[in-house]
């Protein structure tokens, strides 16, 4: 058997990592769509993105110190690596938000916020499925969904700054904007960069 | 002897990717040079692009399942990696084209796409020359001629951006071709990544 | 006894980088402080930099010739890079001076300039500790200062761009001094890279 008790814990920690991507993921998204305390609502999302600093640097440190992994160290190195990337952008949006003082969300950014939740789960499934690599198929249908979610929002974020750039006056206003829509982009695809990995691994054991 | 006939299928592939991304650039210098039909050669760039996710995918995927690999592993993942994102950078290029309604692209935009092509000539070149490791000295000869072509990049886009602040009055406009610019550019940097690789693999191995 | 002879050669090597990323600091401060002779000075930055490339060259060919290293490879690799990461930001923010004809830093800039040559400095100590994995609380200590000096880089730029965007009325003017304050940041971030790998270091072997 390729799992030994002792390995276990890197399951649990990772599961607890990407489950909480997902919680700072829903809290954008409630921040945006219903875009009152704005404050407090970016404080909570930051207190998410330091609980994950938490929890990356105790899997790296349970790494450092075991020398046998349920799969290769590197790809655990980068798995962390990347889920902490979603939820620091996650963080990034929220604070452009309050730095640009930005009075209202645009629907775009609301959709954008949706689809990296939608993301953020099937993440989170992904690696919950990295258990139990004997049913391959299961994963890498959430992979699959990860690159169609970042294919959307893709679209979202082309459609939108085309039209930002056609239509505005205000070159401030257009900077501010483009960098949202950037950051929230580039959520997405960190959570494609984990689905890539993850089809890795299963490639390599399943 | 260090390669096996296995491991043949490495040099085929990487080259067939090299190759792809050559095709790219020429692709993208075609574009610019001649710009009509805009939409349909961004469309070919960007099935470019596609065949070479496609390309990277299938040596990953032979990478995970096969144990012996003609050089380190994780030489051949960066130098992958890299080489996709050559590709990427020239896609993006085409998009932020079509993105921001560029009626015509500067001469120095042209510029940069030639270095880009005799750039990824070069990194092709040095690819090829892998398979044969007994003459260092020729695969070195490309990556030099790599790091001065990302010189001249870099000069050519460092000139251009000055002028284009000293004299802009339109900052939507700036911030469009400062983007233009600065992607071109990552094209060259990302060539350069490539030849560092190689060089390290050089010293390894020869 | 851990460390051979062979390998000592390792720590004078990440020694000198090191003290070069802090020789490259202090040019630095020295140019936004005392703003004369700015041309001269950018190309002492320049040629700190290009004796950095130097330096990373020399210790990545003796690891590729090299089996046997005080620590894994692959940490020595990214401590190398990223302390090379440092001074391309360093030379970055010179340049961006020149290229956007700045005529006088602000005391934001100054400031930034201080906190990333006290925290190169730490970069400095800290990597001078590696020698002696038998102390890892002094390592640490160091660490644990590179990570507020960025946490206070961190909230000088972001004050200061909050205020840009909200005073700025030349938009133009604005996106140069978003890069150059970005820049300066980005070399603050990559101090806390370099603290995060010793950290593991320390983790693993001490």
């Amino acid at each position: 058997m390729r799992l030994i008790p002792r390995e276990e814990k890197f399951f649990i920690m990772l599961k607890k990592i990407s489950e909480n991507v997902v919680i700072g993921a829903k809290k954008l998204e409630d921040l945006v769509k219903d875009y009152e305390n704005v404050e407090q609502k970016a404080k909570e999302i930051l207190e998410t993105e330091h609980e994950g600093d938490i929890l990356t640097h105790e899997i790296i440190e349970a790494l450092n110190k075991t020398f046998v992994t349920p799969f290769d160290r590197e790809d655990i190195y980068s798995l962390v690596g990347r889920l902490d990337d979603i939820i620091d952008y996650i963080e990034a949006v929220t604070d452009k938000l309050l730095l640009y003082k930005i009075k209202k969300p645009t629907k775009e950014v609301v959709r954008m916020a949706q689809i990296i939740v939608e993301s953020t789960e099937e993440v989170n499934k992904a690696i919950v499925g990295l258990k139990d690599l004997k049913h391959p198929r299961r994963i890498l249908d959430h992979c699959i969904e990860i690159n169609r979610l970042e294919n959307e929002g893709d679209k979202v974020s082309r459609e939108i700054l085309a039209k930002l750039f056609e239509t505005a006056t205000d070159a401030i206003e257009a900077i501010k904007w483009k960098e949202i829509y950037e950051h929230l982009e580039m959520a997405t695809d960190k959570c494609e960069d984990v689905a890539d990995i993850i089809e890795g691994v299963v490639v390599k054991y399943a």
